[in-house]
């Protein structure tokens, strides 16, 4: 007769990490925005700002898709080309003004030190999201997915999964944390529970109601609470 | 024996409307949120961007005193000045991006149209305001007070106080239009009802929890339901 362990079938008890990049562990946001806005401009193309900051994000794809029913006409291919590459030259030139989130680094340090299995999964293109990384210093390998390695980005659920799979966990022993309505649903479609951040702009109840375990003001403080969501201090 | 009319004491049927400019009227805010984040870069001063958002449209001796506090250290009244200096410069630099938030000018001209009394009331400077206002192109005159013009800005309710005397009626007959906190809490002080918009990028349930009568993405879609206000269509 074997008796089963008590433990057998929970979760495991300390969860891994999945970091969204862009206003969630930099202060990049507002500068995504302004590279939108202006790109758009130059295309002739008007929106309202509040507009894209509520669809940095999401998918290129996705955004391009909503703009067009925003805006009810078409953008063609290479105008949807062009949008990009100015958008992507826009956030380049913006970069000396973009720096890390207060607690960022120290909380990365925290779950390195403490071997706290993290990954960054973000909705940008691998290019733009290194000269962002770069900017963390983060003098740790840290494992990281961006748009062009799958086939779906944020609010489909494919990033973080991806980046659960790099780690080697199941998506329902992490926690996602990110500024957006779009991380934090993505989230939900990968069945991880995730943790908002307010530095991006979005207002709690926003996160709230897509479904955040939690919401904490930046990184900071959730570093300040880590305790809350299961990573346990070392002893 | 006289008889009281049975309409002794109530409130004007049709109410006054007290328009914030910036994120109200005028797509605004990103680029004012962006000339405090150079000027305080510039000045060596390290603040997330989202907090600087969060504080937009409130008078900027608030601004400058919450900042204070934020980083935890006094700031000198010539580095005041300077920050207050870079910010206008940096904010007419960025006015080429600027234009009227979608609905603006139809709603005043509606309102004009139908002799609905309205005034624009901003805690912004005057010279700025006055730039500002240009590009609404409004063809009418509107009553306009600034920063200037009172001892205090919002959330203190001088701002709408003032804008209700100029328009010769009472606080109490009033709808407060405006997209930030600072304009709602202001309303409140003032006895005037608000209408808080979308569009300078505070979450639904931020304006909701100051108190708004309602809520609408933009003055367009406050056009489009101006029966909720109590403001009625020609007949």
């Amino acid at each position: 007769m074997t008796t089963a362990s008590p433990d057998a079938g929970l979760r495991a008890s300390s969860p891994a990490i999945l970091f969204d990049l862009d206003g969630t562990l930099i202060d990049s946001v507002y500068q995504h925005v302004a590279a939108w806005h202006e790109a758009l401009l130059q295309s002739g193309i008007a929106v309202s700002v509040w507009k894209l900051h509520r669809r940095i994000g999401m998918s290129g794809g996705l955004f391009l898709h909503a703009l067009q029913r925003e805006i009810g006409r078409e953008i063609s291919p290479e105008q949807q080309a062009t949008l990009t590459q100015l958008h992507a030259e826009g956030y380049v030139r913006r970069l000396p003004e973009v720096t890390p989130l207060p607690g960022a680094r120290d909380l990365v340090h925290y779950l390195a030190e403490r071997s706290v299995p993290f990954a960054i999964a973000t909705s940008g293109a691998g290019r733009t999201a290194a000269r962002s990384i770069e900017l963390l210093d983060l003098q740790v390998e840290v494992p990281v997915v961006t748009r062009d390695q799958v086939e779906r980005a944020k609010p489909d659920p494919h990033l973080f999964l991806a980046a659960a799979q790099m780690l080697g966990v199941s998506p329902m022993d992490c926690f996602v944390v990110g500024d957006s309505v779009w991380d934090l649903l993505a989230a939900q479609r990968a069945r991880a529970l995730s943790v908002g951040v307010l530095s991006g702009g979005y207002g709690r109840e926003e996160l709230q109601a897509c479904g955040a375990y939690r919401v904490y003001a930046d990184v900071q403080e959730m570093l300040d609470r880590i305790e809350e969501i299961g990573v346990r201090p070392a002893v």
